[in-house]
């Protein structure tokens, strides 16, 4: 099962740093790619792709124009994360099973129609909060806890856990 | 056990929404307290204990000058988010037996006693991503899911959860 990630409503200025860290949320939690939809921002995207790149693997993000027609055409199952939805614990493993998914996060305001494109409207708490958090704990729930495991191939660097300080690895590129 | 959460470094213009975003995350997976360090941003301690307000439950958030002399005296332990530290698979079941915790999530520059003064520094993934998803990711595990069944009582508004579109019940103020 593969998972993508759609953000709706990017806005450049107000943003960049939460979209930026759904991206990178996205891809630290198992995802294999993003979309930003909203205002383009390359900025953005350069950026989470060229971490990507230093820390490995191949998450990738682009821009879309028409949002619409990615979800239409997407050939897996439709994901949309809003507080309103049916609760995670009770619809994950469903979810889960088998086909890939499409993540869709909103922004700012979420258009009416996103209720009706998703297979699946899931709530991460009924609470308001974070669309990094909700993504997060989704993922982790979906990959049970497994995509903390990840390896990121072709890494130029790599942390080494430690109890106290820092032991990042480097390894220059071939 | 109570968790409390400390964050450190706080910058006015830059961190608004990503430290709004961090205490509600740490409101709506089961912390019961937050404290601001860094600069002082009274509007955003008022926002998150109003919103805190109308969606129930005791969570606050209050600027604490002298954060050092929080975590000496906290009658707990002390955890710190890192990306660099254990990971909290590993970790997760012995800091959960017990006393109360404070979580330490770090800002732009850590200070380095921040490690020393910890008992934990835990990593949730070694890969960069997000302070948010770090505190939300380690709660929820913390909390063994447990916290997604959290009631907030004295709600001005509760949603209910729904298949397709959104349901809010509100209450007036007696």
């Amino acid at each position: 099962m593969l998972v993508k990630v759609l953000r709706l409503g990017h806005r450049v200025g107000r943003d960049k740093r939460a979209t930026t860290h759904l991206f990178l949320a996205a891809r630290a939690f198992g995802a294999v790619e993003g979309f930003l939809s909203g205002e383009t921002d390359s900025n953005l995207t350069n950026s989470v792709n060229s971490l990507s790149n230093s820390w490995g693997g191949d998450f990738k993000v682009s821009y879309v124009k028409n949002w619409r027609k990615l979800v239409r055409e997407f050939n897996g199952k439709i994901v949309h994360l809003t507080m309103y939805g049916i609760p995670v614990q009770n619809c994950v493993k469903k979810i889960g099973a088998g086909s890939d998914l499409l993540v869709i996060v909103g922004g700012a305001k979420v258009p009416s129609d996103v209720y009706e494109l998703a297979d699946y409207n899931v709530s991460i708490t009924t609470q308001p909060h974070s669309e990094i958090a909700a993504l997060s704990v989704f993922l982790d729930k979906l990959f049970d806890g497994k995509e903390l495991l990840l390896k990121f191939p072709n890494a130029q660097k790599k942390i080494v856990p430690k109890k106290n300080g820092k032991k990042v690895l480097k390894y220059s590129e071939k």
